[in-house]
């Protein structure tokens, strides 16, 4: 049996020696490379695919109404207590819910507030020639429901207005436009200098109509909501409806620039070199004459017998009055006086940003930024607590999945701005603070000022470096379903489509997309910095109303959004969930959702339309648009090959992909122009920037349209059209050097 | 047999079975994780160990020698025929070489020379009062060897001075330094205003000379080289020596600005708006009078009968007179008279850069940029030859490697700059132009303009976050062996520990290095956009001149350094090596060799004498230190923190190290305020700038120093305080964000 059991082993043998042979070679190869270092997948996993859902599932309607109604239920304006009050709890509730951190940071910043001395309030007063008085605004709003006797509630007046005691005949100049003024001035032969102007609020930006009284010599402006922009028939006002009263006042700041006046460009901190307030009053364009806001019950008393030609019929309002302009009043009543007194007092306060941040786990030196402010004129329900109390629960949601053992790859950062409302100040200050770090981590900026001002559409402005990831976001997110009767949508992606279409008409229309102006605190972002922005929310039905009636009354209270505007929160929940879906894209892809062959688009169109509107002019002045055209082509041929190399990209290896994003990361610095923007440096970025005449609205190539603007009636023509020359060069430069930087080669 | 073959083909599969099984294990878990994946490996490999040994190696002294002969045997001024010529021929080589792209890159800008006029010379007459000549300076050199009678050799001049034919009184003002104004106005009771002056080359750059003229009021200035900065006795003139022979003339730039005048900020390209050049004389500082350069031989007749007391002792130079100031002369030739005739052409001409590139394997989008421009006033074989000399044989050492198969980790650039002689214009207009990709992506700056001016010893200006690499690549190079009998060092590091210590009688000294000014290309690169940067050169023994003596003079050829400077040209070997180990450790190293620490070392030194210097005028106006030292406590902690992260890092992980690189990188770009200095906008880094009084030298806190700046005499004292303490705030605040910018978690 040797014999036997020997070739048994041998045989035995041979099998093992085969089998080890062929088993090495199976299982070496079957080894994926990295597979087994843990940390190698980790760095280039794509997103956690299940993580907007339950994100989702997480934001609950309820909580949304609870956060409203706490934050609602005192005033919260700027530099009082509740800022510091509502900061420390805000940052607490972050901390609760699980954030890494969550912290206050100050700033000492120049504020303004009516004069607290009792025997000086600010008022409108109309009054016979003997000093009787015909009527006069008040301190307060009346009293329409249980929150008015508040003694917190700041009286209404205009932020930053000069002060003073005038007196004066009035012209009435419709909203207040520069087209507005020159209109009067140059077609009705009626000079509004020395005189006492109202405006009627709308259209544009407040502190425009005040930069425009004063450049045009008015002695001091009177504002006042008009019900044909603040109201609508058929709809009751306030507290039966969501229309504005006749009591009802616009609160709101004057200041066009941004910031702290006392610290422009550098952070309002302990050791800044603060300029005086006269000298600050120059430097940020503050107004020099008296302004005052009033509602429409003393605003229809002071146009009702007006002199003068009946006003244009695009000047007439709603009120039940003939519309004249002025000025001074009719024969019957030519001894009425109005007198305007302001008393306002700027003061040194101090306001609070809250930071709260989930750090990524794979690059956590990249920063997802959620804003909204937290200040308040009054109790603030739309303006800026709609958004607040949807931040808050944004944030619970993205802590719990974090308690849950869930982490972005990037980093969450959640802000919480203080004093938006007098200028965009904390969020400036902390900006201008952190512009290092921001310039060169944060991929993008996500602001929610006001999460519903109304329930009829979802509505947003944007970079188009956003706009992919705003309508990837939208189509996850289910329509709240609140909607004219008999139609219905799946998505808010297509119940926004519908409503907001880019192109009237076309059923698989885009829906359309705004231009950033800078209404709100993606300004330091993204016209300073070029970090890429958005911001959206829900609007009211345009055919009604353009923007909401009660905004910045004391009747924007926890009711009026309640009964009016979103009675079950649904809005909110859906804002909620893109804000928290949109930052999910941004923080967790592997790839960054840019999509850059958007932003060539749009640059085509911008070229386009100036073609439209100035080629006339140019041709005149031999000024070509070629080697503009040739820029925006080189541009949109890198894009091209961006989103080529994206495509192509190996996704296994993790420095290639952050070489791709942080190339999509220069896409939209690129448009940054160190210099800024003639007059205007702290607005940096070359194809977007705040409208000079109305700082809510985006104008786009902006130191061309600055150039451009009136040309023909300017004093030197040759002088302003070198100024266009050389404008039109920055822009062509600043889009070639934008196209090189997302170049592979770059030199 | 049947069942026996049964058996053992049962054996034969359980041992193969029990084989396989082992084998896999075996196979799978020998595998390492990532290293079956090449590209993983490759992505944290650190840089070739033996790179340094076989690069140094290929740099050949004959091969230099070749080069500076075939650069040298034409002039080869900015703009015209040569410029183009040399630049081809460059482009052509470097792409024989190995390099994987170069090309030129063409600017037109405003460049200056003497009138074509053959009857318009510049030139300076001392007449008799009859009209008789005395002396006059000549358009040529003389003749002194076989290169002088190149048609091509521009005459002496200054480039964009003012053109004039003035007459008037002389006065000799020293070195023409603010000091040496001040001294006359205020203490010898000479008003320069309205008098030719006559000063001195040396001390300070000859264009804050004509400055300072120009503010003083003076008619003119003549500016001319005195033996006791370009002379030494003992030592013979050329061609028998490298001293200055009388008849020698420095020819330069006056303009103190850098890049092209007519096109401040942006590129000049085809569509770039230019000013006018009327505009440009202002935004640029031309000197609005004639400024003309003469050598001693015609300096010493002008000189020697001047009138009034006898000058200063350290206003006497080494020509065999006595030195007075006027005005005017003494009595016994008091008719004579001073003629400056400047005439002086500015014409826009083309000039050229050469780009080459060798990309990296593994960070492409990361540049170590290695820097020398090409054009000299002649025959430049010191001004810039030497250093493109050197250029040229290491690009084509580095091109031999890759040849071989060799990559670095990172792109290697190779950058040879036009117009350098005019005022940086070359590399600004390039820097201009592609701003955002070298913001974004350049990981240092090298910097070799000259070569080597003397072989005495090494030296360098750099930025502090140059150090580390600059000593251990000064290691790694073998000194050269010129050295003063009786000494021989085994590194060049040694040498040059030894004659430039830092800490003057420590044996263990390390070597010192200078900082910064604006002399050389490294300009736009470190003061405009905040790129870590160096210079450096062998340079002669101080103790014998300050500088070369025959700089910018026609007398700076071939022969000059072959017979003077550095025969076997192993003094330039050795500057070429150290600029090849630097650039390969930059570009070649895991981990980039950057010691924050020492620039917070630094920065305490800075503060340190910046207390010393100003405590006792800060202290009466009550001005406290306590934040801007707060805030470089903050940034040396910040460094700490990063140095530790730079050991602690998991060199497997590539994201991780490129996160720290990142850092790293931004170390150096968080001193550039966005805004500039006051009234010198291009320059934005707040720690260095070129001193407002002497161009060529680097100051430190330059904010605080111009506002501190003669404070005493200021007519506005409580104006200039405020502008002390604003740049103070200034400081402390970017101080406070380039400590941000190095954290880990950043906000």
């Amino acid at each position: 049996m040797d014999g036997s059991r020997g070739r048994f082993l041998l045989v035995a043998a041979i099998g093992l020696v085969a089998g080890v042979v062929l088993g090495v070679v199976i299982g070496y190869f079957s080894r994926q490379p990295g597979s087994a270092a843990p940390w190698a997948e980790e760095l280039v996993r794509d997103g956690d695919a299940s993580a907007g859902r339950r994100v989702q599932e997480e934001i609950l309607p309820e909580n949304i109404e609870e956060n409203l109604r706490r934050l609602t239920s005192v005033p919260h304006i700027a530099g009082r207590e509740m800022d510091l009050g509502q900061a420390e709890d805000l940052r607490d509730r972050w901390l609760q819910y699980g954030l890494d951190s969550a912290r206050l940071t100050p700033y000492d910043i120049l504020l303004s507030y009516p004069s607290s001395d009792e025997n000086s309030p600010s008022r409108v007063t109309l009054m016979e020639a003997d000093g009787t008085v015909v009527i006069q605004s008040q301190v307060e709003e009346a009293p329409l429901d249980q929150w008015q006797d508040d003694p917190n509630i700041v009286p209404p007046f205009n932020a930053y207005s000069g002060s003073g005691d005038v007196e004066g005949e009035l012209v009435y100049v419709n909203y207040g436009r520069v087209e507005d003024f020159f209109h009067l001035q140059r077609d009705l032969n009626i000079d509004p200098s020395g005189k006492i102007c109202i405006a009627r609020y709308g259209s544009i930006f407040r502190g425009d109509k005040a930069e425009k009284a004063e450049q045009f010599g008015c002695l001091g402006l009177i504002i006042y909501s008009d019900p044909a922009d603040y109201s609508a028939r058929d709809y009751p006002v306030y507290p039966d409806g969501w229309m504005l009263p006749p009591s009802g006042v616009q609160r709101g700041t004057l200041m066009i620039a941004q910031g702290d006046p006392l610290t422009p460009f550098y952070p309002a901190n302990e050791y800044a070199y603060r300029l005086t307030e006269e000298e600050a009053k120059v430097v940020a364009g503050l107004p020099g004459i008296p302004v005052h806001p009033i509602g429409f019950g003393v605003g229809i008393e002071l146009l009702r017998h007006l002199a003068g030609d009946e006003a244009p019929e695009d000047w007439r309002g709603d009120l039940n009055i003939t519309y004249r302009t002025g000025p001074g009043f009719q024969q019957a009543h030519a001894g009425r006086r109005v007198r305007l007194q302001v008393n306002v007092q700027n003061e040194v306060k101090r306001t609070y940003n809250v930071i709260g941040i989930i750090e990524g786990s794979v690059e956590p030196d990249r920063y997802v930024i959620m804003g909204n402010h937290r200040d308040a004129w009054v109790f603030g329900s739309v303006d800026p607590s709609s958004g607040t109390a949807v931040q808050e629960e944004v944030a619970r949601a993205f802590g719990k999945l974090k308690q849950e053992g869930w982490r972005p790859r990037r980093s969450l950062v959640f802000a919480s701005w203080g004093a938006e409302e007098y200028g965009l100040i904390g969020s400036t200050e902390w900006v201008e603070e952190y512009s290092k770090v921001l310039q060169e981590r944060a991929v993008a900026y996500l602001n929610v000022d006001i999460a519903a001002l109304g329930n009829y559409t979802f509505r947003s402005s944007a970079s188009p470096a956003m706009f992919q990831s705003v309508f990837e976001a939208t189509k996850k997110v289910p329509d709240p379903g609140v909607n004219p009767a008999g139609s219905s949508y799946s998505s808010l992606y297509d119940s926004w489509a519908a409503k907001v279409p880019k192109d009237e008409g076309d059923p698989n229309s885009l829906p359309n997309i705004g231009q950033l102006g800078s209404g709100s605190d993606y300004t330091p972002f993204f016209q300073h910095l070029g970090i890429s922005s958005i911001d959206f929310r829900f609007i009211c039905d345009p055919a009604v109303l353009d923007y909401y009636a009660l905004y910045h009354s004391s009747y924007e209270t926890f009711d009026l959004v309640k009964n009016f505007i979103d009675p079950e929160f649904k809005v909110h929940q859906a804002v909620g969930r893109v804000l928290a879906e949109m930052a999910l894209d941004l923080a967790d892809s592997l790839v960054l959702p840019i999509d850059p062959t958007v932003y060539s688009t749009a640059l085509q169109d911008i070229a386009e339309s100036v073609r439209t509107e100035y080629s006339t002019q140019f041709d005149a002045q031999s000024i070509s648009m070629e080697y503009l055209d040739s820029a925006v082509s080189n541009f949109t041929r890198s894009a091209l090959r961006l989103k080529d190399r994206m495509s192509n990209i190996d996704k296994k290896n993790p420095l290639a992909v952050r070489v791709v994003n942080d190339q999509l990361m220069q896409l939209e610095r690129g448009f940054i122009d160190p210099l800024g923007l003639p007059g205007r440096e702290w607005y940096r970025h070359v194809v977007y920037a705040p409208s000079a005449h109305n700082s809510y609205a985006g104008q786009a190539f902006p130191g061309l349209a600055d150039a451009m603007f009136d040309i023909e009636n300017a004093a030197n023509q040759t002088q302003r059209w070198e100024e266009v020359k050389k404008q039109l060069a920055i822009i062509t430069y600043t889009v070639q050097s934008a196209a090189t930087a997302i170049e592979e080669g770059g030199l």
